[in-house]
């Protein structure tokens, strides 16, 4: 694998099933707008395709039926919707339609380059009548216009001399993909969008809908810039706009349509439809080529920050860059988006944000942009009022409850033992907060956001959990483990809980201490006596352990289930909540994914490390992995315990699940938990990075089959070299102030470079 | 009150919630239809009503749609339907429409006779021009003819003279009711019945309807029979047919029209359209009289045989004489149907027939008309097949799984956790077949039905549990309080799988010494080791018991939960599923219902009798009683514990349940279960009947608010009355050879008449 090939994903294939799957890995996306990579000539009929384009935190909103509606279930939810199509470009030469399903293919590549931000297909196509031309188009959102997406259409000809016409579309009837199989995503077919208004200014083709239920507008602006003399022809119907562009081409000579497609949306934008034009005009200020590079220096820029190299393994490489490059495309950026479980890349999950973003996905953000970082934590605390409406529906008086699954806010989740009641969410996004602290020790941050989404969550605990004897303890909830639902003293949940109440209450006297606290203290009424309730169900917090298995079991009544006897369950009866009714999941000692496990990473400190390595070892036994959040975690667990072998394993299925398609669903979308999972991967993982309240920890190991591992970390105003080769590890400080450092347990201070042999 | 008042409901309220009650209280039905208590002139638009036909088994089908779909939910569901509306007669007195919201009520009472099996309303009507006349509906569902429904319509005048008018309809176009904001009835509007045809032979109208979805085709026939010369117009549109018919009538007349309306269906007639026809010939050949008389001649024969009789309390004795004539009016009479939970008197739960008809609603019919319960336990048999294929959607192997709610035998339910999960219904059919065997001796049913039918139930509850150590052990289903939902080992539910699987091996050696095993058992593969292996399971039963309480906790975890607030829920938060998310009820000690109480009931000699009593005591405390099957059962083991107050505060609330609307809901139909309870809180309550394999026990008290008491059971084909008073008892053997009995513990030998003073 050449230098160049760690930087590119490519495909040649022409499969039904795979062009869905490419559909996914080659999509543009940019954190506010994401576009799949379908064909601008489409497929033939017979094809399934997901043509979709779509914008971070615009939704429609669903009515949700249930079968039976017991009080509190949700009567709509949000859900992503699929915008206006401007990937329509038909090309015909001398009358011949090019198709990739038709004709010869001389050479067919389509390549995702990670360093410049593009998405190309190069073609060389024999028509049916013997015309040879060559095709190249190229695909960018930019990450400097965020509303800017172009299809850069080159065509060169090979042997033929003539007419070639560009047919570009820019359709407003457009829907939502539903498959009525698969809980994943959608159930049923529904439009979401009505066109408004087709406008045409200055050239400029402008569409505008609104969506049915949720009234957001949203507009596409077109405007074609053609390299020669040609002729237009402008079809409008009510609800697409169409450019017929006609030009002469020569023997050996190029011609090019650049489309270039600008999306903006109400949220946004007081007037969408005017600063969609607006939007244009300023982007066409800019040559297409300084747009080229721009993209390319803000990749640049990027992955200078956030690369993780490896040496020895290109393909592992390959898949790393992959997964950063897709969380930079599916992060948003503002404070009305955060980042869905497929980013823009797909409708899988509905477009909802999940847990996944805190506790998979923002330490890679927090360790490499502090900046993209706070914005998701701001989501959140700007989300708290509808947390708190959310915690009233499920009967708690006081406090604030995230959806298990949202867009704008309110809960999405209809079967609420896998939704719902995963409560853990709260104290997930509550540990983020700290751990954002811990990484900034931004004061200002904790008084005005922090704090009052640790009180809110703290809150929450107190109405949820209560006293036995001397031991608090959290009944009726349901842990990351999907395949046990609604049980008690879920040992995750309980430890995440036990954190969140106390850095509610250390939140409290640290804001107290520096004078910080009063406004806040009045605003929401919390006394000394609430915060001191906080800190002693904290201590009281009941974890439970199974002395003679010297592990924690899942939860109170895990351990005396059958286990699910795994030698019987066929291969193709994985994932398991495909083939069996929950409720027979249910009555099984079997794992979705990792629980326990996880939280001997996030909180490795409250258990002995036998307890956690006799924990790793049995749940290993009884996890599917038929979530996409669970490889990674065992691998950075086996890492903590020193497996290499388990842990590089668990690496590998973690790294390239999309782009071997390994759950069989990357059509749907990526899985940006999982890539988000990769990074933790190496960082937590192989590097052992930890960071806590004490300071910062290293625990490198190195796989045999790498000659070195390298990353940078943004840490406190420093920023940190982290190298990592067969018996050594470097640490170089690049930036910033001197520290203290944590290695293999000894304390070290880092001024320069630090070097240490193992 | 006079005798005459035991055996008759009354009302004179026109106020719009008590006509929507009355029009349940007043329904006739004969467990083949039923028909609400609507008026025939129907009410003032703006007042709300549940106008209903039913015919017990036949019903449409409805999609059931999931906000999230898992593996083995259900598509859809049975429901059933409102058919064609026979009940529309206007009367016009020259030229003023009659209404009871017009004019002046000179005179209103309704009645419901419960030994003429009629239900009427009298009125005397003064028109807003003054005419009076005095009005006199009868409607009978005939228990002789099943298929019969009359209107007997008469009008006498009292100062007028001229042309009266009636305006008689039938009425094709009908839909369900529907309720969105309440789960116990339908969600949503569905039509469910197309008319296909509509004919008229022989003077005899009748409209043929098709279900939508399950192609049912109902038939009803009408035949107007008026008292004088008159004048008939028939008016014919797509879907109904009208008869307007004018007669004159003279001051002090009385004129009266008479229509017999016939309902027939395909699930029992090949043709139901000739079926109608041929049952309105026959219907027509008897006069009304007779008719009449063979009516109260059917009531007179149930009542000599299933009457119990209270002295001393005639409140509660109407009661008693209501909830036992609701029974006979709801129970089916055919292999096609069973006990819906609201009988044939409105559309609450759909229709569905539940665990109820076993464990509150067969007892009744058990010791009163064997014929009945025996039907009951066919339609089980019946639907075994179903179960089978139920048992495999819930992924077992082996055995069949009832149906929580159900028609024609595929699961209905929709929310699975209190519904599918409570695969105690297994248990309970399986035992009410044992108890159908104490009572008869019947060999040959054992070997025809009952046998197959615990065989399958016990594979089940193999394939369901597993052993701990020595334990066996039943995971993941529900109890019967669905306050807690999906938990391990249920008391009830594994104390029921113990009797279940202890009686399935007893039925496979009682066949095999009387050599009659061998057809089932190699039809079933039935083998020596399966079936000691029930017996281990069985003998080996996990029964949860906490020494320190002395008491048999709900399921595992239930001890360790908190006990609900009581002290802070207002009153009208109860019945608390309306009014919380039912997460945050799982959370807590709080029952809705009789659960371990229950089992302490059916399976007394599981436990001692301190155990039984500080279980009670416990649970007493939690149990919100928000179901109607809840109060009788407190009463029946109050009974057992001799706190003769406690039991009868539990009765009374029993047994007037929807007399007095208690639960609000009696509008959308009877509590069949708990008018079964009120019959079990004598005889099993007060009485303290048992039927064991040992033989049949009593254990009597009276409440100091009765003189005395009397029933009649049979037993073993013989009958004994049962007369309790102040201090004794007395048991007569009114039919049969003598037998042994067992009073306060002591045998006896009853050969004629047995007296025992206490």
């Amino acid at each position: 694998m050449t230098e160049n090939l760690k930087w590119q994903i490519t495909s040649n294939s022409l499969e039904a099933s795979q062009l869905l799957v490419d559909e996914t890995l080659f999509h543009v996306a940019n954190g506010y707008i994401g576009i799949r990579g379908n064909f601008e000539e489409g497929y033939p009929n017979q094809y399934n395709t997901i043509r979709g384009t779509y914008i971070n935190g615009v939704y429609d909103i669903s009515e949700v039926k249930h079968g039976e509606k017991l009080q509190g279930f949700i009567d709509n939810k949000q859900k992503i919707i699929n915008i206006t199509d401007v990937q329509g470009i038909e090309l015909y030469i001398a009358g011949e339609r090019f198709s990739l399903f038709d004709g010869e293919i001389l050479e067919f590549k389509r390549t995702l380059d990670m360093r410049e931000g593009i998405s190309k297909r190069h073609i060389i196509w024999k028509s049916p009548k013997g015309h040879i031309v060559e095709i190249n188009i190229q695909r960018m959102a930019s990450f400097i216009k965020p509303e800017l997406f172009v299809i850069d259409y080159a065509v060169k000809s090979i042997n033929y001399a003539g007419e070639i016409v560009f047919v570009s579309t820019q359709k407003g009837e457009v829907s939502n993909y539903f498959d009525p199989t698969d809980p994943r995503v959608a159930g049923e077919y529904e439009k979401h969008l009505t066109v408004e208004k087709l406008d045409s200014v200055d050239g400029i083709d402008i569409i505008t809908s609104i969506t049915n239920k949720s009234n957001i507008r949203v507009s596409s602006a077109v405007k074609h810039v053609v390299s020669a003399e040609h002729e237009l022809e402008r079809i409008q119907d009510d609800q697409s706009l169409t450019s017929k562009i006609k030009l002469n081409i020569k023997d050996g000579e190029t011609q090019r349509l650049i489309k270039y497609c600008i999306f903006t949306d109400s949220i946004r934008f007081s007037d969408c439809h005017q600063a969609a034009v607006d939007k244009m005009k300023e982007v066409l200020e800019i040559s297409i080529d300084n747009l080229y590079e721009l993209q390319a220096s803000y990749l640049s820029s990027f992955w200078a920050k956030a690369d993780v190299v490896i040496n020895g393994d290109d393909g592992l490489q390959q898949g790393i860059h992959f997964n950063l490059f897709e969380l930079l495309q599916s992060v948003g950026k503002d404070k009305y988006s955060n980042i869905a479980a497929k980013g823009l890349s797909g409708e899988g999950y509905e477009g909802h944000y999940f847990w996944d973003t805190e506790i998979y996905m923002l330490p890679f953000f927090l360790l490499t942009d502090k900046a993209l970082a706070e914005n998701l934590l701001n989501y959140r605390h700007e989300k708290l009022d509808a947390a708190r409406e959310n915690a009233r529906i499920l009967g708690h008086k006081k406090g604030a409850l995230y959806p298990w699954r949202t867009i704008s806010g309110s809960e999405c989740s209809a079967y609420f033992p896998s939704g719902t009641a995963q409560y853990h969410i709260n104290a997930d996004i509550a540990y983020m907060f700290v751990q954002y602290y811990f990484v900034t020790g931004d004061l200002d941050f904790v008084e005005n956001k922090a704090a009052e989404v640790l009180f809110e969550t703290a809150r929450l605990w107190m109405d949820t959990g209560h006293y036995v004897g001397d031991s608090f303890r959290i009944d009726a909830v349901t842990g990351p483990d999907e395949y046990t639902c609604v049980v008690n003293n879920n040992y995750y949940t309980n430890c995440m809980a036990k954190y969140n109440l106390k850095w509610a209450a250390k939140f409290y006297e640290l804001l107290k201490d520096n004078n910080r606290l009063d406004s806040l203290a009045d605003r929401l009424e919390v006394t000394e006596e609430e915060v001191r309730e906080w800190q002693e169900a904290s201590e009281k917090m009941y974890l439970p352990y199974d002395e003679k298995l010297d592990i924690n079991p899942q939860d109170d009544s895990f351990l005396s289930k059958a286990v699910w006897d795994f030698e019987n369950t066929p291969k193709d009866h994985y994932p398991l909540l495909l083939h069996y009714h929950p409720l027979y999941i249910y009555r099984y000692q079997v794992c979705k994914q990792a629980d326990t496990v996880l939280a001997h990473f996030l909180l490795e400190d409250e258990q002995k490390l036998s307890t956690i390595k006799n924990s790793y070892e049995y749940y290993e036994k009884i996890t599917t992995h038929d979530s996409s959040l669970s490889t990674c975690i065992f691998s950075i667990v086996a890492s903590k315990l020193g497996d290499i072998k388990k842990a590089y394993d668990y690496f590998m299925q973690t790294t390239r699940l999309d782009l071997d398609n390994v759950h069989h669903n990357t059509k749907d979308g990526i899985h940006t938990a999982n890539m988000g999972g990769t990074y933790m991967g190496m960082v937590y993982g192989f590097a052992g990075l930890r960071i806590k309240e004490q300071g910062i920890f290293f625990n490198p190991i190195i796989p045999e089959q790498w000659e070195s591992y390298e990353f940078k970390i943004c840490y406190q105003e420093r920023t940190i070299k982290v190298h990592i080769s067969k018996n050594q590890c470097n640490f170089t400080l690049l930036e910033g102030k001197e520290l203290k450092i944590n290695v293999y347990g000894k304390e070290y201070l880092l001024n320069n470079d630090l070097m240490i042999n193992f």
